[in-house]
């Protein structure tokens, strides 16, 4: 048996997240599909984040353990064969040690959040970003945002059906920048909460639209209640950029 | 009667390209149907660029002559109102002179060509640039590209059916350069003859893959002769980034 290590993109529009569901298609399923069409596997495939429906990805971390004996670049042809008619790629394919774990043994997560500030909707973003008409001011969403960073009880921006243990987590990059009429927040931890970087994009609306103040967000994040946590920006500006790992010695 | 120059931005991909035609919608006609429906008033649109089924802009300029009393805001948020189920947006509008055109007004035009270097198939890039698997190496595809630069009869990356009086241009820059597995391909000149810049790429991926020199494009432009010039790069890579007009003084 040998573990491979799959680094993957997809469109998410047509999946109802990455994980298997019983009302659609999932990412995860696609990759167990086509594992099975190339060797007659069938294999669990466990990803480094598990994607809401609608949320892309550029650089999705997973693995799995396959008995037939191959190696990752014909892995990574076979699996994109059979991935063909879906908007799902695997970007490259290799063995890695039976204690490598895309969830657990991963280091660093880092999203992208994609909004378009303007007017007319988006015709070239369409899919791929939040389309915003109010003006938002990207330097205050900016400044507010560091409030955030750092080690937090993020229970104001946790979806309640959250399954994680704790809500303490450590957010190490919350940053805001406008390029012309775009603005780009990237969000980079250990690990998120389930909405976490939805919700706290949603909030940094509040605060560049000048309905919040950044001491508004620091009594949010204080109150460790969702209900004082601002509204849940919507999945498809999302995307899984990439995901770190401690490299082997 | 007041003329207005719009900024449209649009996915070329459900469009038989910029200009009018029987076989399908055009973005012409989008824009003109737009304009009855908000005005009552059938005009004709002027595009800067009458980009080809399947390529996409960012920045195309475009204009027409309005009875109606109105103004540019009004114009661009109406119009957005209207072609709000296609992939088209009016980015800007604005009240000009009668002495300013869309085409022969302007002063520079500015192409961007995308390609996805790499086995996989892109997935979050579909539709949106050129797929090449064979390695490409940018350099010597950026360091060919400027025998190109300069003034030259280019009948050799002219299509058959230009309808341009000549076939004499100037291309101000074309420069490649590789960003990860994308190869970006930027072209500007005042104007480009039919399929110039889909020619012109098509060729310099020969030279990319290592199968004609600088010297092989060098004889081809020479040769004055579209059957030496390279292969019709694709549609959907290719999108008209902005276009360039004299300041009013």
């Amino acid at each position: 048996v040998t573990r491979y290590k799959l680094l993957v993109e997809y469109d998410g529009a047509g999946f109802v997240g990455w994980q298997r569901q019983t009302n659609g298609p999932s990412v995860q399923q696609a990759l167990e599909d086509a594992i099975a069409g190339f060797s007659g596997e069938f294999v669990r495939v466990y990803g480094a984040g598990r994607t809401d429906a609608g949320v892309h990805a550029a650089g999705q971390v997973a693995h799995f353990d396959l008995e037939k004996a191959t190696d990752g670049k014909t892995v990574a042809n076979a699996l994109n064969a059979h991935l063909r008619p879906l908007a799902v790629a695997v970007l490259g394919a290799e063995a890695v040690g039976d204690d490598f774990h895309a969830r657990t043994s991963a280091r660093q997560r880092h999203y992208l959040y994609r909004m378009v500030n303007r007017r007319a909707a988006p015709a070239l973003a369409r899919g791929r970003a939040w389309h915003v008409q109010v003006e938002l001011d990207a330097d205050l969403m900016h400044q507010a945002a560091q409030v955030l960073v750092g080690r937090h009880d993020f229970t104001s921006f946790r979806a309640s059906l959250c399954q994680a243990a704790s809500p303490v987590k450590t957010l190490t990059e919350l940053s805001v920048a406008r390029h012309g009429e775009e603005i780009l927040v990237t969000a980079r931890a250990r690990s998120f909460l389930h909405h976490q970087v939805r919700n706290m994009v949603g909030t940094l609306k509040l605060v560049g639209e000048g309905k919040w103040s950044s001491d508004d967000l620091a009594a949010a994040l204080a109150a460790r209640d969702r209900a004082k946590g601002g509204p849940t920006a919507p999945a498809h500006g999302l995307c899984l950029m990439d995901v770190g790992y401690e490299s082997i010695p």
